[in-house]
């Protein structure tokens, strides 16, 4: 008898159909012999809706007053799904974040989980009930129900595994697992069965939105083993845990694009101390998120700045650079808004040279021009056009010999 | 300065300009210099929403899943009203039931108010901000979620108005206040300014429906005098207390007429001790409300039995009895669902005599036979044909004199 604690999102619990698939697979799952906490996100939608009425109260809500209004949108699932459960004649209870014991800091909308108490259900556990609890949601210090912000759900999972020294955490979603590449662009693209936290990262920062960073972040911290998988299917998943020894073998475990991106060139920057950072600080306070930044050194007294950001934020970039150009005398800027980002991930990077060399043979040969590079210990990513990002992409990962079987 | 708790009910807060127009109206009376405490319930229409999701899932939802369920309407409302308060520059801050200090005993669903701890509430109110207080919830003992059953929201504020001792409790809903008759069918009915809490409860018994009789009764038991008025004009409403002298002056307070009622004749029962019984505790069994019964004495060994029930019921009356009159070795059943209750209400009834006399002698008048008669201290109701009920209630209302200005 394993514990298990599971997961599932707001698609998988969308409606009352979905709900009763939930359930049914929650039930499979206990008739196996095992204890459950299953943590639930509100249905899809929903919290969207919520927003929308309080954004038509008032433009910028209370912080306090959005966690009180967004916390009913789990609080609904949870008594929905043990509802469902009870009609399969299993017996299950749902907890609040709050009853769950989930205690958090005091920043409201994005709460940070300080430490979890689970007290009271631990004896439902351990009186076998199933136990349901709202992700997302805590409470703080001060009795203020608080919200975890976004992929609040899944932290709320691996923490609880975490608390609950779980043998088990499986994330369900609406996506088979992690794969090699995107699967509706790559044919041979292979789901992996096994990746390192940090590859998990790597992938997921870079357009494989398969679980936000934070909960990977936390996973990695606490050693949580967890398995992401389909509420759709009996598919196996991706198990996500710390490198082990063979997954050194392996250079590169997987592909990742990000076809949203722009590239933004600022020229004719006056080169002295600064300026740049001017630029950069102006970007930050308009919140524009820069990354790939490469600057070139001055000739002739000027200076030249590329970088990315992405797409939705170009235009903003392009409005707000002439007012510190005019504080800094002098500067020009131009987007390029037909950008994608190409990254290849792995561990095994960290001992094997050549891999940027690869790379780049393979893209050469497909005539995709490199505009940007940067590289980390894990992972290399290119800007590259937007339009050549499905070739560079089944070319990269069939020149890692990826699609093959591991 | 005074401390005035006020609820708004759903068709108030149901959406959200309607939210917009409480808020407005909150921030009025606090402009006059007041504290507020403010019991808002679910926007109208998401209670039944939420039930219709949970019977999807299960025919027989468990209670405190229930409660769980169906305390987020109103937890949604709080944070609402407080952000669109916020819009308006008046600092507020929503609290669920739970934490405003509401406690119940453990009867999911139908939970009884057993104490009122508002310690977190009175620090904000003295602080200056307006406490919005989500209607209909409580917390148990034992930590759950606990609702309060039909007409929670006005107990709430009722409640919360006597721990507060608050100096005024006005309870906004859709109607203007308490009417002397309905004023879709008797052109001079008039708004009372003030009614006595017996005289209320006679009446909302009888289809006069602006609250709740528990509420009332709470009320009574209290002392908390209350205003019920429109939120959506500015009229003053009827203001609900215990019985002052002058009232005693006034006989008829009020008409009121329910027209859904059907009347159920059983004759030819075998006239021997148990057989009413035996006929009242099957339909108890079927959960049919039995009012107005007569029964008379038997003749050649023969009783009959008459009553009134809802009119939805009368068809299950029909068809349930003779299984009953099988075990009591006879009896016959007719039911006639074109039946309207006529009453009228009054404390000053109680050392006038002659009430019925008028009252009946009005119905001679214009013909309308009367079926059935009940009486109580402060009240006769009588059982009429449904077509004549209009004009019954125009008779009593103008042969009372209620119509001309107190």
């Amino acid at each position: 008898m394993a514990l298990i604690v599971q997961k599932y999102g707001g698609t998988s619990v969308g409606d009352v159909d979905r709900i009763k698939n939930v359930a049914a697979r929650i039930k499979a799952s206990r008739d196996e012999g095992h204890q459950l906490v299953v943590v639930v996100s509100a249905r899809a939608g929903v919290t969207n809706e919520l927003i929308a009425r309080a954004k038509a109260l008032n433009p910028r809500p209370d912080t306090r007053e959005m966690d009180m209004l967004l916390a009913v949108g789990e609080q609904e699932t949870i008594a929905l799904t043990a509802m469902a459960l009870h009609a399969l004649d299993v017996p299950a209870v749902s907890y609040t974040g709050a009853q769950a014991g989930i205690f958090t800091d005091l920043a409201h909308t994005k709460a940070k989980i300080k430490n979890i108490v689970p007290t009271a259900l631990r004896k439902d556990l351990k009186a076998g009930k199933v136990i349901i609890v709202a992700g997302f949601q805590g409470l703080n210090e001060q009795g203020q129900i608080t919200t975890l912000g976004r992929g609040g759900s899944d932290l709320t999972a691996i923490a609880m595994a975490a608390a609950l020294q779980a043998d088990k955490c499986e994330i369900y979603t609406d996506v088979d697992g992690v794969y090699t590449a995107d699967p509706r662009q790559v044919k041979d693209a292979r789901k992996l069965e096994e990746i390192s936290y940090d590859e998990m990262l790597e992938l997921a920062s870079q357009g494989s939105k398969v679980m936000q960073s934070r909960s990977v972040e936390f996973a990695k911290k606490y050693g949580v083993v967890f398995e992401v998988r389909s509420s759709f299917n009996h598919n196996p998943g991706t198990i996500v845990k710390e490198e082990v020894a063979y997954m050194e073998k392996v250079v590169v475990r997987g592909v990742a694009v990000d076809k949203d991106q722009a590239k933004v060139v600022i020229s004719n920057l006056p080169d002295k101390p600064g300026t740049a950072a001017a630029v950069l600080r102006a970007l930050a306070d308009a919140n524009i998120n820069v990354d790939m930044i490469v600057q070139n050194v001055g000739h002739h007294g000027v200076a030249s700045l590329t970088f990315t950001v992405p797409k939705e934020d170009a235009h903003q970039a392009v409005k707000i650079l002439p007012a510190t150009f005019r504080k800094v005398g002098g500067g020009e800027v131009a987007a390029y808004d037909n950008i994608a980002k190409l990254s290849v991930v792995g561990v095994g990077m960290r001992t094997h040279a050549g891999v940027a060399a690869q790379m780049f043979e393979a893209l050469a040969e497909k005539g995709v021009n490199i505009e940007l590079i940067t590289t980390s210990e894990i992972k290399i990513t290119l800007a590259i056009a937007r339009d050549r990002a499905d070739d560079a992409q089944r070319a990269v990962h069939a020149a890692f010999g990826l699609g093959k079987p591991a």
